[in-house]
């Protein structure tokens, strides 16, 4: 079976952090990964222990929001540099995985 | 304690994708899989930067999917070779895992 | 880089099942872990077979959810033996990951 080396990266946020648009629109017009999705969660909470829910009538909470994307190692190394400027310790999780057959290049 | 080797696999697809029902199927009816979840993100887009998104008002549109398995290695493999059959490269991320006890074997 | 070891975690349970609240509250009040959110999937079914999924006008069902929460192995360590006294065999998946920067010891 043809596969490939892939980083797949996970950053934990909230829908309320204004940063969230600024980190789509780098990861869309700049960093050009592989299979971003943004993931929203019905209820969470961090070390602070703040919880973030939601319930069918408040649909509108500060819920948690999950920022998941792959590429290949070297590739995604940069990037997490990069974001690491912007994102405080401890909310981008990341590990090796494999993929289906090999990867396009994306232009 | 005891804990046994799996593999965990993630497939990025789109709802509006023919082949998701036949996916399920087969999942559901052949592979006989563990731990099987659909996910639907908010917000995603792939290498070719079209984006796909939901907002309150407009819930139907075609957002990303992930589908989600975990069973033993051998098993998994054997599955991720079907699969890479019906879904094209790029689509399937899977790794390495531990989950707790031993599973029991699907019949 | 500055990064750190962290183990991911994945609960898969249903909605219905009772102690979700109870295993919230542990991992709130007590186990103290990064990053815990709850994901509810539209769709799943495990090795019975059974399917449990939504429709819009159905949103009421017993869905599928998924509990993921990291932090550094050792800790995790013990609490994935807790949790195995609560959660029954082959629904806890967990897998080594790297996180950025360092994590500050939660109090």
């Amino acid at each position: 079976m043809n596969e490939s080396d892939v980083t797949v990266v996970r950053i934990y946020l909230h829908e309320a952090k204004a940063h969230m648009e600024e980190l789509l629109e780098y990861l869309h017009d700049e960093s050009k990964v592989h299979g971003v999705t943004v993931f929203r969660g019905i209820s969470g909470f961090g070390s602070s222990g703040k919880y973030h829910s939601s319930t069918l009538i408040d649909m509108s909470l500060d819920l948690p929001v999950v920022i998941e994307f792959f590429d290949e190692q070297e590739k995604i190394k940069s990037i997490v540099e990069y974001l690491n400027t912007k994102i405080k310790p401890g909310h981008i999780v990341y590990w090796s995985a494999k993929i289906n057959d090999r990867m396009e290049p994306v232009e």
